[in-house]
């Protein structure tokens, strides 16, 4: 069982991000670490000095209508940027009532009552993300966002997951940690 | 990595389940086999006779809304009865023209369409069903539904895959086999 879409948040002594700060927003947090790496597998085992192992699957839309997604793909930028020396990993978990929901019920609170899509437009290009499933993989996460930006835009990045937790739709997330990220490596 | 709602369906020599026939529908078929048994969690390793297993997870409601669950719910019977001494296996996959699509376009084609909920309602409580989702997990196959009924019903269950198939949802699949079971053990 490995598909082709699985990626690996490897923590760890020594990795290609610098771990700057780790909070527990709620729920249980992660053992303490240095560094992170993401790699495209599964790196859950033989990795040596690996702290903790999270892994998710890129997938297809949830939520996401095609206007939606022609507006997110005509503004958003790819991950990678030379200028994006900061990052941030938060996993999320939503509590069983989320996942009990049917399918118009928790798209209404994700974007009719929560705004999560608009929210998010509204800091591109600037905040880079790539979301990772991981609840039907039995790993201890549902979610695994990814972000890229620039240290300037650090500002706006904490407003972004600020509007975010004030949603409606974050009253069903019991557990995330905000894992705050750095370049590794020489200066230029 | 185990997700709490992982089953396989392991085929082989012994098992609980008579694979009376298997016909491929469309795509590569899977080795024959002459028994099946659907068990709780990961059957791939260290099961003696293990002609093939695939594994696959029940989960969250993908297109379905509250109204059309309250209305399945009401209706439909659960596995495991007695008199269902008949089953199908039918594991398919959908192409990535399918995948690529987003929420809304996925779930027209799905239900407005090609009426997918409202057919198998049709049939409700006669054949019970189970959907096991496998994309994520890297299987080959997208989803194994599994079907339960008694054998008077095979006619209606045979008209029910025959409607499905006949659907613009189809259009998109690429896989499909029809595993057909009858209950293994002695007669009563």
């Amino acid at each position: 069982m490995l598909a082709q879409s699985l990626f690996s948040f490897v923590a760890g002594a020594a990795g290609d991000w610098h771990i700057a700060r780790m909070n527990v927003i709620c729920g249980q947090g992660l053992p303490a670490a240095r560094s992170l790496s993401m790699v495209r597998g599964d790196a859950s085992a033989g990795r040596d000095g690996a702290v903790w192992v999270l892994r998710g699957v890129t997938s297809n839309l949830r939520y996401t209508t095609g206007a939606e997604r022609t507006a997110l793909v005509s503004r958003q930028a790819g991950l990678g940027r030379s200028e994006a020396r900061c990052a941030a990993l938060i996993p999320i978990s939503k509590n069983e009532k989320w996942w009990q929901l049917a399918q118009d019920d928790r798209r209404r609170i994700f974007e009719e009552t929560s705004h999560h899509i608009a929210i998010g437009y509204r800091y591109l290009p600037a905040i880079a993300r790539q979301l990772h499933h991981c609840r039907d993989l039995g790993e201890p996460f549902d979610f695994l966002t990814w972000f890229e930006y620039d240290a300037s835009d650090e500002a706006a990045f904490d407003e972004l997951v600020a509007r975010l937790r004030a949603t409606e739709e974050w009253r069903y997330i019991d557990r995330e940690v905000d894992i705050r990220l750095m370049r590794d490596g020489k200066a230029e």
